[in-house]
């Protein structure tokens, strides 16, 4: 068998690299949980017309197809595709099962998602996903777009990774500004604001004459609100004093203004209004979020979202919602690149306990038990070689403690094999100090 | 939008079963990682080929394919599909990674895997498995055979669920008994043995006369040999009391007594030597393993996995392994669908902070951050409804607290709307009793 090779966009971490990955999800789902979401996994796959209601993505699509499948032709109406984000899913969720559940629903889900999109670093066709979402039936309280940023700045904040400011925006202020400067074609206009950090303001000026019809000076005014930031309420002055007036204009603003307030109370610095977020997905219709990790600002947000209000509907009966997405591999993945983030060791075992001979395997597993029982990870010498084969076996992994069972009656010992410090030791009794326990992530 | 209706073969959890199947999944990879299994995760897909090695899955593959890649008609060579299990990815991961890696190496892996059978109870197309495995370089002490069951036993007996018997055999022993009788198509034999349960003796020992050439004396010595089950090494006895010898059998029944005896000083009763259990996998090498979960026999094994000596090599080096597989999702799915598992809650939320009016969102928000900083999973009230409207919020999911904050300058008072009874306290000091913090399962 020839040696296999990595599939570009599907990455693998180590086993310690997964250590962090897992703690970092550990931590990200007890904050989801201290906020109240309730789990929720959906099935990875969706029909594809399901997933292509969403126009933009569709070329990113995974389908697939049962092999033997093939031979009978089928396919066709029912063909399924891997989900590529946990919104649309989420949404299609809520719909069916909406006798069941009790609104508004607040729910996180944390699963991989698949988009066929070309591989580069922190871009990935297999990668991890970490959402919440509130949805309600009829109508949803704004507020809740307030409480986003506050769930994600305190799972972000308990992550040993470099502070992140979230940015924040209202599609409201976008849209009543572009009826209030009378722009015609306001998607057009806003799918080419969404490109400023790209092309810049002068092409961006220029597309919007081209794609959105906007003379000199409505490109000019969409440039001076897309440069309009403030890390508190004021940027609402500055939106006012371009003089553009419109009501959905002002109850976009208002609503920024409490998102902002809100964040800023709970975690100052956290949340910046920055008027040029625009989101390329086309079903947000309020507070839109995207999250720069400082120092990695050149790979984009960490972690977006919005509020949508058109995304589930049955009948007369709407769930507007709003959610936001943890990229975990993106920032896992970046950080990894940058060489940041590491573990004490790359296994769970804290104590190894040697062997003197074959013999004595089960009196060295009854000692394992004994500290298992007490939650200390602990693994049995795989062979009874000479006591500095074992210890090297230890050393190899970061294994810190290793266990002598002792001979004839005599006392256990236990070493610490960084500072060759020795005890006699109680597998009943001893404990390792808090810090050794489990593999320390930093 | 029409209503969107379940995919067959694809399950998804209510939240209350999610939560359920959580606290599974924390107790199983506690489990694993208190024997000093390091997590892994691999990539979903594998190339077609890698996959398609292992014969008489070939049917059960999923194919991926990009829908945009639909018009540049690509494909063929570079095929992927949806791994089927977790054994011949992480095979495939030793192989790729061997000069990175510390060997014996001890994994675990939890993750979706999906085969595209038809659909049954207990049986799906997408679906969790829990994996450890131990792979070592040239050779693999048995003794790593034995530790199997230990691990499976503690992960299972701390779940709330009916009592487990793991089954185990050796195929070395059927190999050599074959041997030692004469059956010309040992391998033949062994698929038609593995199907005792499922088409009875007088139909096994018809065709073994008609797929491995097997006389009428062999069929009977086989079924004999079927028929011995023992939960102590008296099993051993038994086959020797068939007159068959052969020294691969006796290094089979040598290394089954390892196995039966390493599980019984553990855990009495988990263990059964059952001649009977063959896998019908041929990559395994020597002990197989299959699990019953009481009172849901008929289902079939919930729990299977072996030795396997040829999944993986490079060259002259090969990496023989033993590994075992908790099918997560099939135990779920059983025990859900007899009613099973329950939880006391529908939410994490143990406390829901209620609301006078939304002048006092912020008030009541900064409540609930000081119950949440101390560990206390805490939702502020969405609408300030009368309070008897937010108490029925609790109500109906389960939240066992309501906190009512004072008014102009009394103290908070928060109420077990379970027995009514309402305390002043201070969300500094605070503290649901231990049962209340988090869903309790059962």
């Amino acid at each position: 068998m020839s040696k296999p090779t990595p599939i570009s966009g599907f990455p693998e971490w180590t086993p310690g690299q997964r250590m962090i990955e897992q703690f970092v999800l550990d931590k990200i789902r007890n904050t989801f949980e201290l906020y109240g979401f309730a789990p929720l996994e959906t099935r990875s796959v969706e029909p594809l017309d399901q997933l292509l209601r969403k126009g933009e993505t569709s070329k990113e699509v995974y389908v697939i197809r049962r092999l033997h499948a093939d031979a009978e032709g089928s396919g066709g109406d029912d063909q399924l595709g891997l989900h590529f984000d946990l919104t649309v899913p989420f949404a299609r969720y809520v719909l069916e099962n909406a006798g069941k559940l009790t609104f508004p629903f607040r729910r996180y889900q944390i699963q991989k998602v698949w988009r066929g999109e070309r591989p580069q670093e922190g871009r990935y066709r297999e990668f991890v996903q970490a959402d919440i979402d509130i949805v309600d039936r009829d109508t949803l309280a704004p507020h809740h777009e307030g409480e986003m940023p506050l769930v994600i700045g305190d799972a972000l904040r308990a992550l040993p990774i470099p502070p992140v400011t979230i940015q924040v925006n209202n599609r409201k202020i976008w849209e009543g500004f572009f009826r209030g400067i009378g722009v015609t074609d306001p998607e057009a206009a806003l799918r080419t604001v969404d490109k400023l950090d790209k092309i810049g303001p002068a092409k961006v000026a220029e597309l919007l004459a081209e794609t959105a019809g906007a003379s000199e000076a409505q490109a000019k005014a969409c440039l001076s609100l897309a440069e309009i930031s403030a890390p508190d309420p004021s940027f609402a002055d500055a939106v006012r004093a371009l003089g553009v007036s419109d009501p959905l204009l002002d109850e976009g603003i208002d609503e920024l203004v409490g998102v902002v307030q809100t964040a800023a109370e709970h975690a100052p610095g956290l949340c910046v209004a920055d008027l040029r977020i625009a989101r390329g997905l086309d079903y947000y219709t309020g507070t839109v979020y995207e999250t720069q990790l400082r120092g990695y600002e050149r790979f984009g947000s960490i972690c977006s979202g919005g509020r949508y209000d058109n995304l589930a509907s049955a009948g007369a009966t709407s769930y507007p919602g709003v959610g936001i997405s943890i990229g975990v591999t993106r920032l896992l993945g970046l950080l990894f690149g940058a060489g940041e983030l590491s573990v004490s060791r790359s296994v769970p075992t804290c104590v190894l306990v040697a062997l003197a001979d074959e013999e004595h395997r089960p009196a060295s597993g009854r000692i394992a038990s004994a500290l298992r029982r007490r939650g200390i990870a602990t693994e049995v010498s795989p062979s009874a070689a000479k006591f500095g084969k074992q210890i090297r076996y230890a050393e190899r992994r970061g294994i810190p403690y290793v266990w002598f069972p002792g001979a004839d009656g005599a006392p256990d010992e236990v070493k610490d094999i960084r500072s060759g410090e020795q005890v006699t030791a109680d597998a009943e009794e001893w404990a390792p100090p808090r810090q050794d326990l489990k593999p320390a992530i930093g």
